[in-house]
C-alpha cells in the first residue's frame, strides 16, 4: 500500500487578478480526499506559457497525479491545450467522438445550431497522445496524459465541467490505478466558546493521540469545528478515529452542536424535520440570508413554508405589526422591536417557530448608543420569544452571514431547551 | 520602473482537504493587482515543515515579494512562527507592544479577560528578526522578514485580521519601497451571448490590440465579463485602455449590461436609485436569495424595502392571494401563477416595480412537463407583468443563483425597455 500524492494546477490570469475565487480545488480536494488521495500542493499560474511549463514540471516531480483546471474556452486567451500538446511530444488531431458531442450539444441542448462557430469545432481537437475524458456538461473534453509513471489530467475550469468529468472519470480511473491508505476524518462543531478555551479544555487528550491521527481547529462564523484526520489501513484507521472522537465529544459536550460535518442551518434543518415543526423568519438586517441558508438545504419545504423580509419600517409596521410607538421610543434596533416582529411573523404565518432579526450592517448607519454590528434577534414561539442583542465588529458581508448563523444558533437552543412548542 | 511580482504562499491542511475555500488570495491578488503589483504565482502547502520551507525557497526565488497567510493560530496545529524564525535566523522573544494590545483585547474588546490563556500570550512572541505589523483586530501579528533583497510578510489567515493587515500596512510599505508600472483593467458585463459568438464579433479589433493590453474572457453565470488589463507607463496605459474600451463598447453595445465591474445586483440597484424607484420580491424557488442579493449592496434600503418568501403554495395564496384555482390548474411553477405572485407583491407591498419566480431546484421534484431547473420568472409594474420560462441544468446552489442573477437581469430589461413606472 502506497499513499498516493495529488496535485492541482489552476490555470487563468483571472485567479491570479483576483477576479475570480477558485473553489474548484477546495472541492478537488475534498472528494481526492475522500478516496484516499493525500493532495499535498496547490498552485496557481496565469495563462503564461513559461510559468505552465514550470508548474507541469515541478508537480509532475513531487506528485503521483496531477489535475489540472482552466485554460480549456474557446477564446482567444487560452494556451493550455497547444501547450499540453507540446509539451506531452503530440500533435492536435480532430477527435470525432467529441465532434460529434459539440454538434449534439449546440443543435438539441442549447438549441442553436446557428451559433456553433470554427472555435467551437477546434474544442473537439485534442493532442493525439492523450485519452480523451468525455464532458457531458460541455463542449471542452477532459484529456488524460501519462508521463514517467505520472498521471496528468487536464479538465475545462467551469465547476460543474470540471466535477462531471472528475465524478463520471477520474476516480474511478484512480481507484483501479492504485491500491490506498484510507484517509478518514471526523468533525464536530462548536459553538459558545473559542479555539484557545477549546484547546485547554482538550489539552491531555491532544498531546495523547496516536501519531496518525491529526486534530485541527477550524475557527469560523464565531464557532469552532474540530476536525480529526487519521491514515492507515482502512479497518483500524476506522477503529481509532472513533474511539478518539467518542473522546472528543465527551471533553467539548458543553460547547458540542453537532458530531457531523455538516453547517449549522442544516444542523436546524433537522432537527425541525425531526420534530416535524415549521419555522419562519422576519429579517431586516440580513435581508432574506436566513431564509436562503434555510432554503439551500434539500427538503427545506418540510420545515420552511416562508418569511418576511421587513428591511423598511414601513414593512415592519404594515405587514407584521409593530407599533409605531415600538419604534419611535425604542427604535427599529431593539429588543422590543424583534419581539413584535417575531410575534407578528408567528400570526402571519402560522407556523410553530420564528427566527427575527434587526440590526446595523454597515458601513453607514451607526450610532455612539448602537454601533455598526449591533444587531437584536428574537426566537421562540406563541408561548415564549426570547431576545439577546449581538455585536460583530466586521464588513456588511460578514456581519450579515455571522447575524445569520448566530441568529438559527439561538433557535436551536432555543428549541432543545424549551421543548418542542 | 521595474515589474514588481509577488507570489502568495498560503499555509494550512484544511485549504488542502478543501475545508476551507481560500477567498484570501482573491482578495490579495486584486488588491496588489490594482497598486501595480503583478501576483505570478500562488501556492497553497499543508501544515508540513518540509513542504513550507520549500515554498519559501521557491517562492523567494520567484519574486519580489512573498506573501504569506495561515498558521499563526494559538492552537497545537500550528507551526509555522516557530519555523519562519529558524528560516530567518532568528530567535522568539516577547514583543511588549503585541502583549499589552493582546490583554487589551481580552480585557476591553472581548470583555473576558479570565479568558486569557498562556497559549493567548504566546501569540505576542516573534522572532527578533521581524518587523511587528500590529493586528488591530486579532492577536497575531503581522511579521515582515528581509532576505537576499526579497520581502516575506507573513499575516494570519483570519480574512478580516489578513485584510486589516494589508491595509494598515502592507499597502504602504510597497508603494515606499517600489517605483511600480502601472496596471490598469477596464471590464464590461455581457448578457445574451456566448464566449464564442462574442469572441466571433470582436474578433478583428482584438486581434489588432496592442501588446501590452490583454483580453480575457471571464464567463459566469450565463453571463460574459471581458477584461482588458494594460500594463505600462501610467499616462500611456490609461489613455490605451479607455480607447481600446471604448472601441469594444461599441462592438458589444448590443449585449451591453454594464461598464463597470460590478455584479448584477448592484446595476439593478443603481438602475432603481437613479429612477427613484422601489421593488419588491416574491420568492418561491430562491428562498430569500434575490432579497438577499440586492441588500447586499450598502444604502439599498434606498430602492428595497422589503419582500415575501412565498416557499410553500400557502403562502403563495394566503399572503400574496394567488388563487387556489390557478395553482391546480397550471401548477406553481407557471407563468399564471408568477403573475398572480407578482400582482400579490405589489398590491401588499406598495413598490413600483416586482420580481416573482417559482421553479424546481433540485435535486428532486421535477417531471417530465417540468424538469428539474424549470423556473417561471415574472418582472413588472402595476400596467404590466412580462413571464418568462428559463431552464438550468446544474445543481440546486447553481440553479438559485442562476435565476436569482437572470431574474434581476429580465427587470433591469423591463425597466429600460418600458420606461420609469
Amino acid at each position: 500500500m502506497q499513499k498516493v500524492t495529488a496535485s492541482i494546477i489552476t490555470i487563468g490570469d483571472e485567479l491570479l487578478i483576483g477576479q475570480v475565487i477558485d473553489t474548484n480545488s477546495a472541492w478537488m480536494s475534498q472528494q481526492l480526499n475522500n478516496i484516499g488521495v493525500w493532495v499535498q500542493h496547490r498552485v496557481a499560474v496565469g495563462d503564461v506559457r513559461n510559468d505552465i511549463r514550470h508548474a507541469l514540471d515541478e508537480e509532475g516531480r513531487r506528485s503521483d497525479i496531477i489535475l489540472i483546471t482552466g485554460g480549456l474556452g474557446p477564446t482567444a486567451d487560452d494556451i493550455t491545450k497547444p501547450l499540453l500538446c507540446e509539451y506531452f511530444g503530440g500533435r492536435l488531431i480532430m477527435h470525432q467522438p467529441t465532434l460529434e458531442h459539440v454538434t449534439y450539444l449546440f443543435e438539441q441542448v442549447f438549441k442553436r445550431p446557428g451559433a456553433m462557430l470554427e472555435r467551437n469545432k477546434k474544442q473537439a481537437e485534442v493532442p493525439d497522445v492523450c485519452t480523451v475524458l468525455k464532458n457531458e456538461r460541455g463542449t471542452a473534453p477532459g484529456m488524460l496524459f501519462e508521463k514517467d509513471g505520472k498521471v496528468f489530467i487536464s479538465m475545462p475550469g467551469v465547476p460543474h465541467e470540471m466535477q462531471g468529468i472528475m465524478k463520471d472519470h477520474v476516480f474511478e480511473l484512480i481507484r483501479k490505478r492504485y491500491s490506498m491508505p484510507r484517509i478518514g476524518h471526523r468533525t464536530l462543531l462548536t459553538a459558545g466558546q473559542g479555539e484557545s478555551m477549546l484547546a485547554e479544555m482538550i489539552q491531555s487528550w491532544e498531546a495523547a493521540l496516536p501519531t496518525n491521527i491529526k486534530l485541527a481547529y477550524l475557527p469560523n462564523y464565531g464557532m469552532v469545528r474540530l476536525r480529526l484526520t487519521g491514515m492507515g489501513e482502512k479497518e483500524q484507521v476506522e477503529h481509532e478515529l472513533n474511539k478518539q472522537f467518542d473522546l472528543l465529544k465527551q471533553l467539548v459536550h458543553a460547547y458540542l452542536v453537532t458530531d457531523e460535518d455538516i453547517p449549522m442551518n442544516e444542523v436546524v434543518g433537522r432537527l425541525l424535520k425531526a420534530l416535524g415543526k415549521i419555522v419562519t423568519t422576519a429579517e431586516s438586517c440580513t435581508g432574506g440570508y436566513i431564509a436562503h441558508l434555510l432554503t439551500s438545504i434539500p427538503g427545506s419545504s418540510a420545515y420552511f413554508h416562508g418569511g418576511v423580509v421587513s428591511y423598511d419600517n414601513r414593512i415592519k409596521q404594515h405587514l407584521l405589526g409593530v407599533k409605531a410607538a415600538t419604534i419611535s421610543r425604542y427604535g427599529a434596533v431593539s429588543a422590543e422591536t424583534v419581539t413584535e416582529m417575531a410575534n407578528g411573523a408567528l400570526a402571519l404565518m402560522q407556523t410553530d417557530y420564528v427566527i427575527a432579526v434587526s440590526g446595523i450592517m454597515g458601513p453607514d448607519g451607526g450610532s455612539e448608543d448602537k454601533p455598526v454590528g449591533t444587531v437584536w434577534v428574537a426566537v421562540g414561539n406563541k408561548d415564549r420569544i426570547e431576545t439577546k442583542k449581538l455585536w460583530f465588529r466586521f464588513d456588511r458581508k460578514r456581519n450579515i452571514e455571522l447575524t445569520a448563523i448566530n441568529a438559527l444558533n439561538l433557535l436551536r437552543i432555543f428549541i432543545l431547551t424549551n421543548g418542542s412548542a
